[in-house]
């Protein structure tokens, strides 16, 4: 009853059998091999258009790096203040940036509001050269909170932030699992919406170190190779992430694997509601459960062997926080996840 | 008949299998899990002393990260002028260092001399702002050229360094050949010779993706936890990196793959060297062979399917360079190089 | 009446002659003069113990490269949500500080309450390379807010800064005004309540470009030199600074100008609280009074040649934050400003 | 007999009393003075062209803003390897580039030939991620050597800088010097031969600190208020700039300053060349003057009082390089420098 992280789960065996495969071969350094551009290319179909598509080994490089294409002296990113961005990538944003600011906004659920929005970018009026100047708002689908945003809500963030020239990054870490819960086509998600550049997470999804940045304008991406070797991102061996997504993408392997990991989300948020001592505290678009359970029960699951992290209450809206003999937890399930244990943790909870 | 370069090969069977089996488990982000620190303990015992290890996915990350722990404003890292940080990492050590330069000297056989990296300093006086303070010094070994620093050599350049407080770095990208060849200590060819911080580097050597930072004074580390994670190198899945070295340190595994590369080397030098269309440009200590071509024998080897680079002549001593029917190339031998490969390349070299 | 902030005075008489004497005289560059080498000694008494004193030009390159010295990877600086460095700096503290955080926190009046500084600190525990790691806490003295920290204050949020290793700065680009104020000797504001490292502002009060970093250990300072000469705030003709403090720092000149600037602030606030439609939003504690006023006294200001700015509401106590036919505003005292000013602005006050 | 350097002298009278007068006045801050604008109006005169201008307080901030301009990862910026800012900077430009490179060239006199900067321009071939990107070209005029740049050897080496899409930088810290001894046009030795950007340099031709960048595209400056206020070159009493460029533009006192130290230039260099036992290293353009002199007279010298620096000897020629019983030395004149010493250096050197 692991529920602690999808960062905690290993690969799919498409996946490792790929990267084995193309360990024993190995071939032209640098990407410069036939796989690499194969992957690259079907990005293109996954989008239904022209994309640059670098890969690289981490989430944080994959965000970092790709906002970094947009960083200015004095800028500004928007992030939710839960954004992973903001709060678990060392500031990294910050770093690749050259010294721009990331500034967190409320929102419930995990989702920012176009007038939140709004309201923080006019702290930094067009050409006030002391305060800054904004340059980019990421948005992370599925959310830190377990939600998604809607293909229209991105396109309402997105026009705000054309008001101001900022750019629109997609933190895609659980990206498949926005796609299979939300049955919306990955071009209407990201750029048809206004999305300019996305990571396109694997990892937390089967993959073992892949993360694809997709810019939708290649134009924004002239300088993007020099950017990701400076990182330390351009791999000789750049088979081995290429073989990964080769699996990944192939056959719909990846929306295969989100939609278990959902359905076990689904399966899991549903044995909570309908328990005694557990509630969901946000309603969950994907894999992660955002619940408020009764201290007791609590203490029974993890005396069972459940694995989950205890979450900060003020992240969900106020009339669903804990009371005094509760805590809110997060649980997340993963393509791996058995139906065994979404029953188990269902049977300790009742009877708790 | 590829001798491209050590980048080009796949990895060890047995590197396959530990990841391959790594990931089929997955287990604790971010390095907490077992075996991540079971080859930290095995670093240790490599080097005979407590050590900082943190292992990172490339060998640019791994150069440009170790070195950022010594960097100061206005800092100067001296190397040798082919050394692979100055020429080949996209300006990583600069960005990582803040703003830091790197200056290239001269040094015959890409090792620098002692007197050259005293000369190069005092360009840049105790104190002087204008100019800049020496922040570390950073040798290759095996060097870009193929030959190899005698623990007595590193112990001088080392003296040199500290007269000045800047750090010793070894980029150590091919290190393993580099024990394998000289038959010294890891710890004699290091810290007990003056370095502070080295690049082990496994992925040219039967690894995908896998090096390690390795400070010989863990208070150096202080902040590299920090820095790691903000520059997208501290992997959720850190165990792909964790398994690579732990079937590639275990019973001296990359001791055997090194020495392999390094009998093909040996043994393609000297064919080369007793045919009459070719000569050695520089005497190889391991498995990079610089040689010097009769065009026509070039031709003919290319036309028989033997991959390899030209390189630049003013890499090698005056008297050495080619004349104008000849070319000067790079031989890269590796732990995967077939004796055959030797023997068909000395062959066509020696009908041509 | 103009007071729209002590940015818009000219020089004071002496400084004007000093400047001009040495600007005749000229002398040998970049602080090898003796007068630079006198103000540095002059700083060493007012502070009562060794120094390490660097002017530079502007405030902003005060607090950012003082800063700088603090800095580490995924370092953390926090400050007073308003405050300067985090507003008004156009990010120079993250960019000096190579992509460090700024965290603003809540504070009435301006200053920070070390409750609120240890709760922010234990956002980011020690070792969690994810979050980040607390470097610095940045105080301003007199605040943004027109207030001041007592010397235990100062004490108390140092005392929380240690528990985490974190330096503590002063911005002290109206320290003069404080130092007259509060009748406490430079020394008991600054290090003897655990400051490292302060910016010594003289540009508001009298000065035209002149602030100074002083270290109160030394030893922190081991690298500012080069920072400063990279910066762009090491001056050939240094002595253009050096002869502004020296007259500034003569007889007492600096703490005379910040008398008269504070007195007048407190006749103002005076005329202000004693009038029907004005009254204090804060009370103030030196040159900086912030007002609530009607808004119809606010247009007869303006209209009789008042000048001075809007200020946001949520800067003050929610009790005294303006009504519905109110405006909050600051207005700003100067070593100029005539007391005739004073008395017109009570006079058209009142009568509104 | 001060010919240390044009660093030493004083401010020109006019200079000073517009600076005293400004500072008597005060005004808006930042720049919103009528001074400020009226000093860019005049730029645009003087270039005979619209120009971004921004006034910054030393040349290093002005250069390494300029460049920083034209940054991208893994940029190489190419100038002569005595350049000011590879040599003098303490790494601004790589600092404020966040990392780039700058490469020094060879070149006779101070100056870089155009196939100099294409064959290193070479080494970084287009889109070779590993080795980086030509960004930009910075040429001194007056070079550090004292020579000038004709218009059509600007306009050469701006047309391969182009051919790769690098920017042109002139660093004018002696502009006026330039356009005195050439009689060019500034708009001819500047934008109509290709240059982008240009530190005008102040500082040194009579005034105390006051630079300013000039940008010939606008659109090139797009982001450079920022990066000034961010640098901390955003001066809240911007007109202390602003009044001495005003001065010191206003009826071509800039250019009277210049001439006179050139004459003055011209007068030391026929001393030197008519004199036994002197000689010119190099034939100068402006106020600084490259002599080899015999060692005794050079002692003479020195025991008459005459300052001046000793210059490293591979800076010039081979054949015009010191004996052994000869000193190179570098003598500036100024605007300050009085005949009489010209004159008491030219008896003392003949009496040697």
């Amino acid at each position: 009853m692991n529920f602690a992280s999808d960062n905690w789960a290993g690969a799919s065996e498409r996946v490792i059998s790929a990267l084995a495969e193309a360990a024993r071969r190995g071939g032209p350094a640098y990407g410069a091999d036939d796989r690499t551009k194969a992957v690259e290319r079907r990005f293109a179909e996954i989008f239904e258009r022209d994309v640059a598509v670098f890969l690289v080994a981490s989430g944080t490089a994959a965000n970092a790096l790709g906002l970094s294409a947009y960083a200015r002296p004095g800028g500004v990113t928007f992030c939710h203040r839960e954004a992973h961005i903001l709060v678990d990538e060392a500031g990294a944003s910050e770093f690749f940036g050259g010294g721009v600011k990331v500034v967190g906004l409320d929102g419930e659920g995990g989702k920012i509001a176009p007038e939140t929005l709004a309201m923080a970018m006019a702290k930094f009026p067009e050409g006030v050269v002391h305060h800054g100047q904004p340059i980019a708002v990421s948005l992370t689908q599925i959310t830190e909170l377990g939600t998604a945003y809607m293909p229209a809500e991105v396109a309402a963030l997105a026009e705000v932030a054309r008001t101001r020239g900022a750019a629109v990054h997609m933190d895609g870490a659980r990206f498949a699992g926005a796609v299979a819960s939300l049955g919306v086509a990955p071009a209407d998600m990201t750029w048809r919406a206004g999305v300019d550049v996305l990571s396109f997470g694997a990892t937390k999804n089967g993959c073992i170190a892949a993360e694809a940045v997709v810019f939708f304008n290649p134009a924004h991406a002239r300088d993007f190779g020099f950017a990701r070797q400076r990182a330390g991102q351009g791999f000789s061996k750049n088979w081995f992430i290429a073989a990964q997504f080769d699996a990944y993408l192939k056959d719909d392997h990846w929306l295969d694997l989100a939609r278990h990991a959902n359905e076990m989300g689904r399966r899991l948020a549903a044995a909570i509601e309908k328990s005694k001592p557990g509630r969901l505290a946000i309603e969950p678009a994907a894999n992660e459960v955002f619940a408020v359970l009764k201290k007791i029960a609590d203490a029974r699951l993890r005396a069972s062997g459940a694995v989950y992290h205890p979450w900060l209450a003020d992240s969900v809206p106020a009339d669903r926080r804990p009371g005094a003999d509760e805590v809110l937890v997060r649980l997340v399930t993963t393509w791996q996840t058995p139906q065994e244990d979404i029953d188990r943790f269902a049977a300790v909870l009742s009877a708790a």
